[in-house]
């Protein structure tokens, strides 16, 4: 059994949930067993392989819990990137065979970049047609405009329930209703990985046919994810092998992850409600005294929609990067937009550019993510530092802001 | 820190090391900082993001080093289900475009799944055709047929290293050496998942150009893998989004699992040879008795070509499955052939069938797989039961067997 030793006063102020997030204690307690003893491969036909069959149940069992979805409508994949590239190719091949003459794809525009660079595939590869639909200026989707843009030939959709940058939460339920109205056969998807933990989720409410989930953004392990699909769509595979999760994804389970995904799952589930009206509270705190205190600063994305955890500004006269290594240097761990994506690290943001924001103000962005381990103490110091590296930076380069 | 107590004696007899295998307590303790604090995204700039940067490039070279290769010619994987698939589709896809006139894969008959449910897929949907190679009684390739099956289209072959259910060695430096001879271009690539660990691997002297590994069976860690890619080959990516992995495989690393499988490889660098030493003993003391004690027995494989922790049988007038199940209530935990495949348990094994065995000798057999926690009296143990069920069960069904 181990002890939660993670609040020492020296540690860094962690504002970068949404990157990664801190395994719980009682995640990591669960998955011990599964590191240290319960080492079965779940294809064994003998007692140790069993155990690990019957943990992955468990887990699969918890995990739909949180969503509201059957037992056996979870497929475990090895993390969110995997889910969104099975739910868009495996749906794509699929297409391919029953209706090749619909090939038409409709995601938004401030997807996460295993969707974007998934449909630039597919494509390429399997030759959709894709469209992109715009946001507004808070990052919601507006719906006349989706209902314009669905066509009879749109066969899949993918529009991510709430934005890892921006936080916004779309309206998933209309936006299906939308789409099921113009064409019943069309496929929707969505991405929440960002949404799993901070908003009650109903797949069944939400109607949707598949949705992508992650671990390790929900206080549970890294490498591992799952992708509810609706009982009764099949799509197609796109990792080939021993047949694992019903055919759909080969491979050895993971099940010391897996095991750990269901925990966290089962831990959100009963507390979801509680622990998120607190990280509202903290998120009100830190925006507020922001706008009020920081000049040239403006909240991007929608206030009212928007996930408990997320604080993403722009401020003028600012490099969002230059500052959040300052921060780091203090102790204060931010990222400017998606820390998900690797060796990107000077694209300018996609989601804030969709939004309609200056150069400038895309390149003055930083991210602030809130976990339930934050506290409003850790809250006010990152704040304090902030103010005053800004006032400092602004003074340095000579920026002079007009009311 | 934690302790090893997994030799209490009432713990099962665990012989399926291939399937899956403990954690050694090093790799553990090793992975633990990764589960309880350091949980940063290696894609963030901030001090946590860059722990686990530093974590993953340790590991990297790690690995190298046990393998031979270019720290840079390391990409992480889920498992070796899916390196084998990132190789075989992302070298077709690649092949696709440089070269599609030379569209021809070539594979033994006794790959392990994830190649021959991969090739079939590239067969329908990549448009390539596939060329099966046969094996010898002994389960060896024969250097004169390889010769003859390689065509001047042949752009890609894919040869294993160690075989899973019978731990034949090919001869893949000879196999490299007259593929290449026949055509430069040719890529080649093994599954090394089995062989990784037992004999001693340097890619640079087998002159092969990809290679697969598996974390879970050199006792770490499940759910991580690599594939080899020698320097200059680019082939195609199978997962998109965030860019990880020099674009290769996105998705934010499992960088605990990476640490484990790491260490795992960072001690089986240092101990192979006296280890393995020890397990050809143990191995050589189990195949020895079982020939000379129980009747109508007969090893599957090469004695001398093979890894040093299978033992394979076939037992006349014996139900392999039936068998397995009965030890398994002793105590004694082992596999029919490949417990690598799911929903397939009654699937008869494409690899001893390859063998020329009969239809009674592939339902006869059973794998035995040996780890390196295995004792002498453990195997004692479970070859005096063995005898004792083998010999009641033919009592039970009547079975006499002919001089
Ligand atoms: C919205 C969104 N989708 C998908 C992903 C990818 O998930 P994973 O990191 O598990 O691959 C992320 C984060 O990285 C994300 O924020
Ligand atoms: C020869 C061989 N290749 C590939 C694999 C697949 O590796 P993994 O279990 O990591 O997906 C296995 C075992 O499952 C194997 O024995």
């Amino acid at each position: 059994m181990l002890e939660n030793n993670r609040t020492k006063t020296k540690d860094p102020i962690y504002l970068d949930n949404a990157s990664s997030s801190p395994i719980d204690i009682d995640v990591i307690n669960e998955m011990l067993p599964f590191l240290t003893g319960n080492y079965g491969n779940p294809s064994s036909l003998h007692d140790l392989g069993r155990k690990s069959t019957i943990a992955v149940s468990n887990a699969r069992f918890r995990i739909s819990k949180l969503i509201g979805s059957k037992y056996n409508e979870i497929y475990f994949t090895s993390g969110g990137t995997e889910s969104n590239n099975l739910a868009l190719i495996g749906c794509a091949r699929m297409l391919n065979k029953i209706n090749p003459s619909c090939k038409r794809i409709l995601i938004s525009k401030i997807e996460h970049d295993s969707i974007i660079e998934t449909v630039n595939f597919i494509e390429k590869d399997l030759k959709f047609e894709i469209d992109y639909l715009p946001i507004k200026k808070d990052g919601l989707i507006d719906l006349d405009t989706f209902s314009e843009m669905v066509s009879p030939k749109t066969s899949l959709i993918s529009i991510m329930l709430a934005n890892n940058e921006i936080g916004t939460i779309q309206p998933i339920k209309a936006l299906v209703e939308i789409a099921k109205a113009k064409n019943e056969n069309t496929i929707f998807h969505s991405d929440a990985v960002q949404a799993l933990g901070k908003i009650p989720i109903n797949v069944n409410d939400l109607k949707i046919d598949m949705m992508t989930i992650s671990s390790h953004k929900i206080n549970g392990p890294k490498g591992i994810g799952a992708l509810f699909i609706k009982q009764g769509l099949h799509i197609k595979p796109i990792i080939f092998g021993g047949g694992q999760e019903l055919n759909l994804r080969s491979g050895t389970e993971n099940v010391c992850a897996i095991v750990g995904f269901g925990k966290a799952c089962e831990i959100w589930k009963e507390k979801l409600e509680s622990v998120q009206t607190e990280i509202k509270r903290l998120q009100r705190y830190m925006i507020d005294r922001i706008v009020n205190e920081v000049p040239g600063s403006a909240l991007n994305g929608s206030m009212e929609n928007r996930i408990s955890n997320n604080v993403n500004f722009s401020f003028a006269g600012i490099n969002g990067e230059d500052l959040l290594i300052k921060l780091d240097e203090y102790g204060i761990e931010a990222s400017t937009g998606s820390a998900c994506s690797s060796n990107k690290k000077q694209k300018a943001s996609h989601v804030l550019k969709a939004l309609g924001l200056s150069y400038d103000q895309v390149r003055g962005s930083i991210r602030f993510s809130i976990g339930h381990q934050n506290t409003q103490e850790e809250l006010k110091n990152a704040i304090d530092t902030l103010k005053n590296l800004i006032k400092e930076f602004r003074k340095i380069n000579g920026v002079v802001l007009r009311e």
